[in-house]
């Protein structure tokens, strides 16, 4: 079993569906990954920021998961980080209604000592340089880093992203953050030019559509499970990138025949996080459910066909 | 082994897409779905129209293809459906520049005597009276109904397309379809509609996101194979289609299991048909490409993963 490292967001959600809407509540991609590792029984630490405003609830929540949280810094006079959006019927596009940076603006992560020799670390989606940051801390390189991002990077700091991909073995990002980055549409070409800037991994998330594992020429396709009803997106994407880190931590195997397995337990453990709003489903989720689910997802794709 | 009888045009396409244009060329939804069925070694009919100005040499690749052609009415003083369209960029989207449906518009479908008894009746994508006039002349109901339709059928003909569908098994339709065709946005729930409506089994066609087979709370997932570079769409459904029936005629199995295997073969084929204009690559495609790639399918889906 190896140790895991997360960098990401512990913060305020208050998020509008067709279904309801929230107060602010427990949510950021560094709590999701966390929640998702959790069930793997992995020792994992997470390194964010949060104000003086957070709960400790929240915290003690994620210690009983054996989330470690020492790498959570307080800022007691500053507020947590606050994300509110609302979806549309389709639940595929979401408009954001209110982004308060708060603490996380001059975030410095601090890597906990007891996690500086973490095998595997998961960059989570931040400012490039704030990402550096995590791995300029770290006793050696890393047996596995794994770094997600999004378009706004692309954006604003390209140059910085460009220098910490070559840093990276995994990178998570969507389909059109992929075709954005590599400036190619076929996903083929696009996680082949990605490949050459640094991961030797690239994993494209196509939301429902699942996602594609690419690796030098193999290719391995995760689907989402089809769902009557999706209650809540927010957090499946770090739910997915946490399943998948939290296997390959548990199994201590990072081959692609074990990414394999890595990227349909990242999809099982989202499918069910947005079957409620914000972390709530991961809290209560059991191992007995992931395991009947996994069932499913074997239904789903396996299929039994003699190659002549 | 079963016979197939397949009803949809035999037509002209023009097509133009980001790699080039092409003139008048072989196209049609039963032209692609025979070509498709032909890999697979199995007795199939088509039943179409053409104009005086089809040329003979179409008909007789496909004879040669063995793809009995005796169905295909031939109106000599009258012209052949003709199609016209352009994609984007992304090929996902597509402009009809031209539609002329020239000796399709007054199209009488006659099923020949020696495909009425066929166990396996593919229903091309046409006015849902004319998918019933062929059904009409069969000598029972054959073992297997499968038809495919698109949302312009739902807007001029709906009461004739849920007629039609009462006498159907499996209907192939694309997620935007699925979701006009039952009021429902969840694939799953809209399957559900769509099954009560009459097909015990659904088949929802997302493009290059693969295909999902439903029936009675099981459910299956093809995904397309993702590819460098797609050619040309054109037919890549009827394609899929084809394939799907070709696979369950030749092995006379419509098990919800067997039609695991056949959606897989259908996508199979489907990834071929895409990467050359029109017709050219089915033409061409020989069983050991289609064997090579059928194992692509196998890495790309397999994974072995215990369930505890």
């Amino acid at each position: 079993m190896s140790k895991l490292l997360a960098v990401g967001t512990v913060a305020f959600d208050a998020i509008e569906t067709p279904f309801g809407k929230t107060d602010k509540i427990l949510g950021g991609s560094g709590t999701f990954v966390g929640l998702a590792a959790s069930q793997f029984g992995v020792q994992t630490g997470v390194v964010s920021v949060v104000g003086g405003d957070f709960p400790q609830s929240y915290l003690d929540m994620m210690n009983k998961k054996g989330i470690d949280t020492t790498g959570v810094e307080i800022v007691k006079e500053g507020k947590t980080f606050f994300w509110s959006g609302k979806y549309h019927n389709d639940m595929n596009s979401r408009d954001t209604l209110v982004t308060e940076l708060n603490v996380l603006e001059h975030f410095q992560p601090i890597v906990p000592s007891s996690f500086k020799d973490a095998e595997i670390v998961m960059l989570g989606n931040l400012h490039p340089l704030t990402q550096a940051a995590v791995l300029d801390q770290m006793d050696k390189q890393p047996k596995l880093v794994v770094l997600d991002t999004m378009n706004f990077w692309m954006d604003i700091a390209l140059n910085d992203l460009h220098e910490v991909l070559k840093r990276v073995d995994v990178i998570t990002i969507n389909d059109e953050e992929a075709r954005q980055l590599s400036g190619e549409y076929s996903l083929v070409n696009a996680a082949k030019k990605i490949h050459e800037m640094g991961p030797k991994y690239v994993v494209i998330k196509k939301g429902e559509h699942g996602a594609l594992l690419f690796n030098e020429g193999n290719m391995f396709y995760a689907p989402a499970l089809p769902l009557a009803e999706v209650f809540d997106p927010t957090g499946a994407g770090d739910t997915f990138a946490g399943g998948f880190c939290g296997y390959l931590a548990k199994t201590g195997d990072i081959s692609f025949e074990n990414m394999k397995s890595a990227i349909i337990f990242g999809s099982n453990l989202a499918s069910f996080c947005v079957e409620k709003f914000g972390t709530q489903r991961m809290e209560e989720l059991t191992k007995d459910e992931v395991q009947i689910r996994l069932q499913s997802f074997k239904d789903l794709t396996q299929f039994d066909i003699k190659i002549s």
